[in-house]
């Protein structure tokens, strides 16, 4: 695959970068940053700083760069009508011959905005114009602060937003590890339900790791009482091990 | 975090490498690898190869090199025996102030044999003195090949191995996106499921991604007839999706 890593005109890169930290891209991705003629990188309206941007930096040289605005509205439509316009852009670019990146925090394919851009895009580009490649996701980096395992055996990892409560609860019943993502905002709702549940001692939780400022790491929720929390937070709730079947 | 990616004395490192491409181990990864005193690779009984060693030979120099052989028996107690040991020869290596590092395909935190051998350590080592560094896991490459989400909005993803049938039908009704393991040998049972749930046209399939050799992308399941294939099977199915709750 070594040809690959290079960027190739007229080509688009969907690129996961990781948590934040610039030594946690793939070898891959820095190549392809490194070679690319134009990096878009995704900022949410009201931030004040693009993470992407600040991770890929010591890979930065002659690209042109563009800054992505986009509303945090959870909104199907406005998402994706915003997203389509980003695509309309990146094709009229790769027909140019350029070669264009997205750069993204986490796995471009885990609850990230590269999705629609990619949804926007599928449409009008061929496929074999188009690559992905993954990134460390969040709650790879939050695992490995505590060492012990996600999944082993024959245990079923969950992944979701902790947005649901209701999906949360019902969520403990089925899986042996479940990861809530965008934990922060409903942080003490969530501590009731893991203390209604008996689960505060096997639950963890990791915020803004790998991201230079801010990284919070927190073993045990029993005696944890949180003030205020970076929407940024992953836990990770150990319902139980799984065996291997006989 | 720049001063921890050279390899220190007396540590241990549980690294990631990734599907099998030696450019999609993570910058960090490559680091410690080229720095370390010991390299740890784990070779399955019977295997003719460590898919590992392959991946990382890129950045090997003047580190030592030990297989760790392994039964793949789906035995708790010989399993985790084996590791200790190994644990013990860490151990030492460790207090003499060798660096040591263990090489996993994928993440060391997701189905992965380091995961015993770090709990083997955690029972002798001080936890300053483990690092682990995550990996792109296989369910990340496979998705990479379609372009489309993994999840978005209030998505569920559930990760998990393919070898409990009734567990998987079950998995099907509590999410989004079920990502199976090893669903090789276990392939026309499990499409006889997907037949079963009309979902065959949802589903995808890779084997061996990245590996150089081997590697099968199924982007659609309804017409596929398998004659034998890879343990090292990764299915995707698309269940549903969870949109934005108001």
């Amino acid at each position: 695959m070594s040809n690959m890593t290079e960027a190739q005109p007229g080509n688009f890169y969907a690129i996961g970068i990781g948590p934040g930290a610039s030594d946690l891209l793939t070898v891959r991705a820095v190549k392809i940053i490194e070679s690319v003629d134009v990096i878009l990188s995704p900022q949410a309206e009201g931030a004040n700083r693009s993470l992407a941007l600040a991770a890929i930096q010591p890979y930065l040289g002659q690209q042109e760069l563009k800054t992505i605005n986009y509303p945090m509205k959870r909104d199907e439509q406005s998402t994706q009508q915003r997203w389509d316009a980003v695509a309309e852009d990146v094709l009229a670019q790769c027909k140019e011959g350029k070669s264009v990146a997205m750069v993204t925090i986490g796995d471009p394919l885990i609850f990230a905005t590269t999705s629609y851009l990619l949804q926007g895009l599928a449409k009008e580009m061929d496929k074999s114009r188009i690559q992905v490649v993954p990134g460390i996701s969040a709650f790879q980096i939050a695992a490995s602060r505590f060492h012990d395992p996600l999944t082993l055996q024959e245990d079923r990892l969950m992944l979701m937003s902790a947005t649901d409560l209701d999906a949360v609860e019902a969520a403990l019943d089925h899986c042996e590890t479940l990861v809530l993502y965008k934990a922060g905002g409903v942080i003490n709702e969530l501590l009731n339900l893991l203390e209604k549940n008996r689960l505060l001692s096997s639950a963890r939780l990791v915020s803004c790791a790998e991201q230079s400022v801010g990284e919070l790491v927190i073993n045990d929720l029993s005696d944890f009482s949180p003030d205020k929390m970076s929407y940024m937070t992953t836990m990770i709730i150990h319902c139980g091990r799984r065996n291997w079947q006989a």
